[in-house]
């Protein structure tokens, strides 16, 4: 190895057809070397950005909202607790409305709000009920908890009625979608904030804040997961139409990435000083979910299929621009416990999850002791997680993560200032399904990240979070 | 994605030239665009297998040798542990000879002996001593515990004098090396057995019984790491001229795959029914180094350098011709406990090791309570962890491992048995090293893995140790 490519501005961009066909023939991507074009499109597309239609909304802050209006779209399992801990927060926010396709999921949300003494409007009934709902001139901003596809037009079309938008993760399923997200919020100058609520988790902000006070001295590497069993929720109805599911069957990559690599972009400041530069990934086997489908009910539209695209765990490793590295992965059908890893690396300290793990450069080689981890968790502790103890155990979610993440949110908007997530971290961390599943889809190759910033990612912004 | 890459047989290889540069433009692996023929030498040298010196030796039987007459190149930290194992097992086997460029550390081993009431002959004061060891012939097994770029040329010049080889991991440093080794074993019809000592460990052979028995029902995907905090270590002498250091300056992959990867392969039948196809890796930032180099003192040559090219943390990824995937971690200088992750994943069970967990698809989402995690771990226990339980006591050595594996070794050139690991092993197992620093220095584009079995690789033999 006389050559390194550890210098990342040694860079040399390809002169055209540089290199043979036999270079790509030992390639895993030859797969589909004979058809040029879609590679070419695969790799290509999405990855400039086109004109912009507005400014940057980089720390945007729009007028001061004394009580926020909310309008709800979807409230299955998810939205309806949306909903009862923005009840909570009265009066910094009022719910005006609520849309649900199943009708009998609206009038549950509204019989909940009508005992808190409040009568909300009810939409449904048709496909496109949501529209006439975004529409009303008295919505400050709409939450959704929709499947995952329907999130990015539903975002797209609310900002374009001049709502801002809290949205479910992941924000968007394609590249396009995600171009369409930050052009739509440039131009429109709305809020689109991805609702990742790990990033309030206790464990997640006590690591932001020991990176903030150099702790982990530099940061080398990450790990971000999401390992949920769920393979028999996949095929029953707990997921409207099971449309959870129909993702394994298109999509061969890391389907649910914002959970694990939110925290772990903030750690690394992703989008305020460093950037993601590609990815590869990797998929196993697919066997579980074709080996459970011949044990459901022959009635289940999924019974005894062998046409699930999804390989049982999907690897995704990231490369930023410093050089960082981070480890993602995908599995929701092996039988093993709930896991984010959360893990984080410098070359003072290591962090690991599942359960909270400290290690500390101090020539012991193993993990603090309890009394001296339970130490540094009073001491980085944030304080927003004290601050809001009586309120969080009143109104639990996720641990308390929920709450803090409404709270946060209106409370900014309460204040008019910025929101402590953009439509830019939204879409870094949703975009990591379309590109792996391109890497996988054609053998593991690299592919680039898009600068959804438009250059703008080395502004050394702090979170509004620390500040 | 309409297309996808989880069915390994509908592969369509490329013709000459069908891709652009464009293509090209956008991967890392741009970098060296400019140089075509050094990628192409990179990526294809050593993938196809010259013509055969002989047959295949999987399976390989000598005739039984009564006393096992063995020789010992190097005998430092590492190999003078090997000399009181085997000492141990006399009169099973005879140590005839040592060899160690530190003439005070040949003549301690000797000492050790004569002590057990044996003279051995000492070989030492010139580079090529272990030469003229190796060349007597009165010895059976040259066992080798060198520096790792000593190990390939020492266990081929050992065969071609007709000796059968026990070489300390990685066999071999270059992919050039696994060829040779592989050729002068088929040639000589000698065994060389890697001494992968994990492959013997209580918790990895209760696995292997376990994959036996089907209690993971179909395998898709395993992680395998050496994680070892090592910073310190590095800098100081306990390796003979820094030896091991010098691997960080020149080379940026996984420079020691074997001890995680050697059980998971025989987890997956590696060698026996599936192989590893391709790899991609990726590392991380380099800082740990450069950081404490500026603390040792200023008379070591490593003192403040900044020119250590392995990455704190590589990440490798194998995909196997079944289409399991392998992820694989190397980290000595990250603050952290150690760890070989020992993961295996299959549809019906999950392990992970450190601490050592167990989770089967019983609906409880849960890592087994611990009675019926002891429960598990009698039940599939190897016999031979009970059978030598005195003999490990006495000889213990990294929890017991060293002697079972020494023990297997010695015992089946007893017996004229075929040795539980064979040269197919130890190269597919040590050349993860080399592919994984090009697929780096390339920037993650996935490199193959040569057959070094030559189309041998898919029949389905048991492993000798589950007999």
């Amino acid at each position: 190895m006389k050559k390194s490519s550890s210098n990342l501005d040694r860079r040399y961009f390809l002169k055209a057809s540089a290199l043979s066909g036999a270079f790509l023939g030992i390639l895993p991507g030859s797969l589909y070397a004979n058809d040029k074009e879609y590679i070419k499109e695969k790799l290509e597309n999405g990855l400039e950005p086109g004109p912009a239609r507005g400014e940057t909304i980089q720390g945007l802050t729009v007028n001061p909202i004394e009580q926020v209006r909310v309008a709800f779209i979807g409230v299955g399992n998810r939205g309806s607790s949306h909903v009862r801990r923005m009840a909570a927060l009265s009066p910094k926010a009022k719910i005006v409305a609520i849309c649900d396709i199943r009708e009998e999921k609206a009038k549950a949300s509204a019989e909940f709000m009508k005992k808190q003494g409040q009568k909300v409007d009810i939409y449904s009934g048709k496909e496109e009920a949501w529209k006439e709902m975004v529409k009303r001139d008295d919505i400050d901003l709409v939450l959704i908890s929709t499947p995952w596809e329907d999130h990015a037009p539903m975002a797209i079309y609310s900002m374009q009625q001049g709502k801002h938008v809290a949205c479910e993760v992941p924000v968007a399923c394609t590249l396009e979608e995600c171009w369409k997200l930050v052009d739509t919020a440039e131009q429109t100058r709305r809020n689109c904030m991805m609702l990742e609520n790990v990033c309030y988790g206790d464990e997640e902000l006590w690591i932001l804040r020991m990176v903030q006070e150099g702790i982990f001295g530099t940061l080398t590497y990450a790990e971000a997961a999401y390992i949920h069993h769920m393979t028999a929720g996949l095929f029953d109805d707990k997921y409207y139409e099971k449309w959870r599911i129909g993702h394994h069957v298109t999509t061969n990559g890391n389907l649910y990435p914002t959970h694990g690599l939110g925290p772990v972009a903030q750690y690394m400041g992703i989008g305020r000083g460093d950037r993601f530069d590609h990815i590869v990934s990797m998929s196993s086997l697919q066997a579980s979910l074709s080996e459970f489908s011949k044990t459901v009910d022959p009635g289940n539209p999924y019974y005894n299929r062998t046409d699930f695209a999804h390989g049982d765990m999907n690897n995704a490793l990231i490369k930023t621009h410093k050089g960082r590295s981070i480890l993602m992965q995908h599995d929701v059908v092996t039988p093993r416990p709930y896991s984010r890893i959360n893990a984080l690396a410098g070359t003072k300290a290591y962090h690991e999850g599942y359960p909270s793990r400290l290690s500390l450069n101090n020539g012991s080689h193993d993990w603090l002791p309890e009394d001296e981890y339970n130490e540094m968790r009073e001491k980085f502790k944030h304080p927003i997680w004290d601050e809001l103890k009586d309120e969080i155990a009143k109104n639990n979610g996720h641990g308390g993560m929920d709450f803090v993440m409404t709270y946060r949110m209106i409370d900014a908007f309460n204040k008019g200032l910025p929101l402590d997530m953009d439509v830019y971290d939204g879409v870094d961390w949703s975009v990591v399904t379309p590109l792996s599943a391109t890497s996988v889809e054609l053998g593991s190759i690299p592919v680039k990240f898009p600068d959804f910033t438009r250059n703008h990612w080395e502004s050394k912004r702090v979170l509004e979070i620390l500040k």
